[in-house]
């Protein structure tokens, strides 16, 4: 029995599971609305959120509470549990409410992210992550700052010529951000420049000018010099790990050296 | 009295300020013209320029003029305030000009600048950067070189076939710069390779491989090997840090083995 | 006679066959169907089939099968002309089954793959390409991971407003991917910016704002970290070389010390 | 007179004259033609070619020719001079042969060039560019390979659906290339799979399968992971510099360490 329950939890199966489940969640899709396939890929699903709760109050047991509580992953396939619940109530009664549907819905996918428990090298991947973000937030926050400036910027300048990317300074900040990501600059930049032409010719060229270079500028700062800058600090802290390491066999060998000659002063 | 001055130019409140100022300065621009909330948001700004005024006379008075002019901070917020001053008396005078109304709402922007004070570890990332700018400043040169040549190129090549993107050698850097960016760079060359073809057959299948050569070269070049290589420096000058750390220790390491043998030969 | 057959399976001409074979692949297709330049170049192939057989059969016979198949490359050699074998028989039977001639044709190009034996330092870049891959495969696998759950996010969310690019999850993963390159994204969201726009006027500007959330979420997930974090992770793993040969000179410099320190003890 | 001599090819004097040349290249393109302006910057640009005419002449005497010719930047300002001396006839002559009069006014362009003698830390960047070119050739003849059997692969699958970009494999190696730029792959992949699913409904769902498949493999191949390879040598090689250094300092230091357990035996 014993033996039983262990290979019921065990990550063979339960990595089984999982990948059961996404192909019941993308089948489901697939399939058209109403089609008894769709029934089945439901009920597969159903059938996932039960041994993910058997899973775990299996291993609550066999742990104790605090044992089970103080993995990190264990906390997440509880949280996952918990929040599946209410799914399963779901085929017994009818509910309504399309938002709350959608919501229970999207909220099965995030099961799937315990596939990532299993990708090879996890840990050092999310150490290595961690470190690049918290290095790199500075950018972040540095290119979010310019972009809020020049999103305000646009929307005083381009308001009144293109209100559909620049009408308020919301709709501003996401055209900036889609310069910053380079595509598709030119096509807003272009929009602009012939709205620009067809006002009185005293500024047009004025207009067109400042608008030129006022994304040549854009571009530069958020899509070349921010990402290479990102780039840069995350390769840096990515490699930094090496360098620590050579760091401290320096140090080591210092330390040998100078054992080595208080060793001959005495 | 002296605590409640403090308090009024500690880092928190000035921070909470800024944050309230941008907030300000994006819902004044969100609300509909002539809405009372543009008008409360406007009023929220002034005094947000009054206490930015209010403090920078604190500081001076508290500090000593040399002493918080010694602060480059303290110099930019300086000049903040002074560049605001005149928008303390814009509600009072009917300003018709409208380019100096812009200029004016623009300069408000600048005051946010003043949040990058608060960004974690901005100093080690300003100092990489502007190592980054400075190794890279040959890449840079040498890639704005290349557009002028292929600008004056495109423009003698394409002049007549593409009036719009290479009448002039202006508005062909323009261009020549969005292919550096890859982003459109195929829109534009079928763009010419389609009035290529509209020309006479003699020339036309010999235009429409020269046009494809000289794109496909200025993407290779600008687009490709000019952002790889200012990446890499980027990264190198990221790193030389670490490496420089390195060799000191190694350095440290020699003179210590180097004294070690003096002492033997004594 | 010994020495006309090594000739013949010389690196060098073996090297001008494999490029004669693809300008005769390549001007094969260009010339117009039924032509007499066509079938030339046909017969080119043709011959240069009959010179890869030939070869590979003077090898193991030289070099005996089980030394002759020991060479990876051999062995890739050797199935190429296994799988051209069919098409030597082509000409002389009617085959008119479309499928299996276009197969046969594709498979002729991989020949071309010998040219790879001849770039120079291949090993040092295979050995550099297997481990910055398996290094990475973290990385793709969590991106392919975050790829299905917004698919499947996606077609729950933007279905019914957008059946082309969302209409099942496998459309979804394909536009999702489209995101991931930062090619386009901004087209797919306008698109349903526009459609949800359309809707009913109650949810239509929470639909707006919550489907560019979801893109800037996906590009800056997809586009940006994930694209950086797999850069970050190749150049990491290409430079692991210099700093483990720096490790082992330091290791070995440390021994050196240890043993002297050990002389001086006895 | 030696003395006005040496400063009429100094350096900033030449430096001078090359950006009044430029200047000059530029504008002359933006004045209308026949227009006064433009016949005034055409003899600027004249004299700029008789000033370089003299420069050469004079540092030619000065040094004698084989110290002269021993610079390479010498030996390139004399090609320059060389090839622009049928230009200096231009104005005595009526030429009319159009594309001889291109090929003179695009030589002038080479001219522009001698500024990079001006560029900060030329030598290094060059060094570094020179040998990262030679570290990468691998990974750009591979990827040339690889557009090369894509291209006859994508020739035979999609010539019939899409002749404009897929008609020959020399049009669709440029095609190909664009797909490993990353920028308007889907427009081409759309346009196939439009084409697709008009044809017959047999095939037509296999065909954009197969489209798709084949198009992401072409992305991710060519341009993620072809360009982040190249990028990945890159820095490899910008880095190593470092690197070098300090493997030659630990070298020194064993070398020391040696040394000195030599003098203890002795």
């Amino acid at each position: 029995m014993r033996r039983f329950v262990d290979q019921l939890v065990s990550d063979r199966l339960v990595m089984a599971v999982i990948v059961l489940n996404a192909t019941a969640l993308v089948l489901h899709e697939m399939a058209p609305r109403g089609s008894s396939m769709r029934a089945l890929w439901f009920w597969i699903d159903y059938a996932c959120v039960v041994f993910f709760l058997v899973e775990a109050l299996i291993k609550i047991r066999r742990d104790g509470w605090p044992l089970y509580w103080a993995s990190g992953w264990n906390r997440f396939d509880f949280v996952v549990v918990i929040v599946s619940l209410p799914a399963l109530l779901g085929p017994f009664f009818a509910v309504s409410q399309f938002a709350f549907v959608l919501i229970l819905r999207l909220g099965r996918l995030f099961r799937l992210f315990r596939v990532l428990r299993f990708i090879p090298n996890l840990d050092h991947l999310v150490t290595g992550i961690r470190r690049a973000l918290r290095a790199s937030i500075g950018v972040f926050l540095a290119l979010l700052l310019i972009n809020l400036i020049l999103a305000v910027m646009a929307t005083l300048l381009f308001r009144d010529l293109d209100p559909e990317h620049f009408g308020d300074p919301i709709s501003s900040g996401y055209s900036i951000f889609q310069v910053f990501t380079v595509e598709g600059w030119n096509d807003i930049a272009e929009n602009l420049e012939t709205r620009a032409a067809e006002t009185e010719s005293n500024n047009a060229k004025l207009l067109v000018a400042g608008t030129r270079i006022f994304f040549v500028a854009a571009v530069l700062i958020g899509g070349i010099l921010g990402l290479s800058l990102a780039n840069a600090v995350f390769v840096d802290e990515m490699m930094m790990d090496n360098t620590q390491t050579l760091e401290r066999k320096v140090d080591a060998l210092t330390e040998e050296v100078r054992r080595l000659r208080d060793d001959l002063k005495t």
